[in-house]
């Protein structure tokens, strides 16, 4: 079914037209995701490029004079210039809501306060995606589907600005959560800015190593390292707009630092385990075992409380399809595969698949696998 | 074909019989796959309990008075007691090459030395394998299949000696790679020993998060934090032994921590980013970049020089069989799946799966994915 004007039906509740401001990865599957929905989508962009590509993937049209005024501007301009543009869309569509998804929330309210706009339209918002690649060729209309995305009031919004945007994460399948710009920012600190400096700290580190050393790496290395990967730029740009509560956050993690590093001196000029300084030893144990509490509060995959799931690990051939032949079985036998660890072995065709499942289905799950001739490891 | 004895007959290098002091996670494995060979094992252990297990799981049998002379001791210990028992041993067994599994080797070999102990039928060894779960139960034949087997010579051991501990490392299905002890220790340090404090200190920080930052938790923070839900008996006992390496890898990690202190303070005194001290966000912005370059040091899957893969990510419903479907899809295309990593989707029955496979098959699986119906996320 199509509109008189050639729109797709509307099946979201966002009202359009929709201004998206900043077609990179986020604004372009942010128009993608609208366009799916039938609402039209008006994108603007310095690049040219950039919103060429967002057009051709489809996120919407380049904005024209004598478009319809937006009802709502989505701000999605790299951190630094966040509020700069909000002030600007605020002035240039005095009708619409206007929100920002930048990753830092405090310092764009306080940038818009200092200048005194008036914030009864806008609300501030961070989605919690993203993704390996960047740029408006890698926007995905599910970037943000079962993903939390936080809503910011800033005290001042409009009733109907706060529906507005609560509106928009919703319809892109994303879970609203309200929280307040600072409260945001030491959440943002702890669980995610803090864990990429200390993973490109670990990561600088094996720049000096020897070649040899590196040959010894496992999955624990790889895992700690992954995310040391990222864009330098980009994340110089959110360490700078967060940097009071990175900053407050890295001194905490520094003094258990110290605390490590003084057992590990204690210990280091001691003879023998029997001569190590009293309490030494017992800190680095309370250190390693608060590492083991902390960790147990991370949510499992559902969002939920984390949930403890049985491993089944099950010897694979690294051929085409073997893993696959595995899975098949998993899913013959009816159960759901909760999660799924590949552990490589260097140099030979041979690896271990860890599969997580529900207690209740482990023991079924290593018969029937066994049955089949795949060599469960116990 | 069964030898007259009733032994399996042999297909290892490795001479038997071979003595297994310490049945845990690694000496019973050690003895199963020595099993697997047909070489007779010999073990013993403390504990009344895990000897059974390790009996019971096809690991040997429990050493007896009348026993033949071991022509091998593989002394796998808790770390703390390797350099009393292996010295032990040495003299118990006059006759045998003694080798210890121990995961750090400079301080076991230094009890040794301050012991007056002759080293010449003795030969370090570290084989870099473990699993989650720990103890006899726990124990695999594959264990150390593929994976790097450090062999340890203190200088003194005879040709013989490292020969004997060379070959149990192949018959297991390891790659052996020699290394000094001081080497290895360092090694170790920087590939395992900082990365696992440094999770757990990361970890630890979450004990104070608010509930609602834990649940803006995402792939990253679970990546970083997971190894720190590692057992603290065992690490204490590591970090203790390896104290001296650990601790000079982790104050030149602090001494690059500092640094970024320095900056985020110096980023948080500032108005603005036009107003930052000259230089902070370029010290952020190097260290970032020091991080790219470290991790891009790690060896890839199979311990060769580190491949790049294409990454090909696929939506796949969270329901039984789907994953398996999707992985047979790309078996029948004759593509191998190189690595496999899924991305969750809080609160909705959705994930995204990341395959890596060579650059050269991803877009032939793009194109018969698509084809067969599956979406893929470009």
């Amino acid at each position: 079914m199509t509109s008189p004007d050639g729109e797709r039906p509307r099946t979201a509740s966002t009202v359009g037209p929709v201004r998206v401001v900043g077609t990179g990865l986020l604004g372009a599957s942010v128009g993608l995701a609208l366009r799916n929905h039938g609402v039209p989508v008006q994108l603007a962009d310095p690049s040219r490029t950039a919103l060429a590509l967002a057009r051709d993937v489809g996120a919407g049209q380049p904005a024209r004079d004598g478009d319809p005024e937006p009802a709502l501007v989505v701000v999605a301009a790299p951190p630094d210039v966040v509020a700069q543009v909000v002030a600007a869309e605020l002035v240039a569509h005095p009708q619409a809501v206007v929100t920002d998804v930048a990753s830092v929330k405090g310092y764009v309210l306080a940038e818009l306060r200092a200048a005194g706009v008036d914030l009864r339209r806008y609300v501030g918002s961070h989605p919690m995606a993203g993704r390996e690649r960047s740029g408006p060729s890698a926007a995905v209309p599910d970037l943000f589907v079962g993903r939390p995305w936080v809503i910011v009031d800033p005290g001042e919004a409009d009733a109907q600005a706060l529906l507005a945007v609560r509106a928009l994460a919703v319809d892109l399948g994303a879970v609203p959560v309200a929280m307040g710009a600072a409260e945001h920012d030491a959440a943002v600190a702890t669980v995610s800015h803090v864990p990429q400096l200390v993973s490109t700290l670990v990561a600088g580190r094996l720049r000096d190593a020897a070649p040899g050393a590196l040959g010894l790496a496992g999955q624990g290395l790889r895992d700690v390292t992954r995310i040391a990967a990222s864009d330098p730029a980009l994340w110089t740009t959110i360490l700078a707009a967060n940097s009071a509560a990175v900053h407050r956050e890295l001194v905490a993690l520094r003094a258990e630092l110290d605390v490590v590093v003084a057992a590990l001196a204690a210990a280091d000029e001691a003879d023998g385990p029997e001569t190590v300084a009293p309490g030494a030893l017992g800190a680095l144990a309370r250190t390693l075992a608060a590492g083991n509490a902390g960790v147990a509060r991370i949510p499992g995959k559902h969002g939920g409380t984390q949930r403890t799931y049985a491993l089944v690990s099950v010897l694979v051939p690294d051929s085409p399809g073997s893993l696959a032949a595995l899975l098949a079985q998993i899913g013959e036998a009816g159960v759901n595969l909760e999660d799924l660890d590949l552990e490589h072995a260097a140099g030979r065709p041979v690896g271990i698949a860890n599969v997580s499942v529900l207690p209740e289905s482990a023991e079924h799950l290593e018969q029937v696998l066994t049955e089949h001739g795949w060599k469960v490891v116990r």
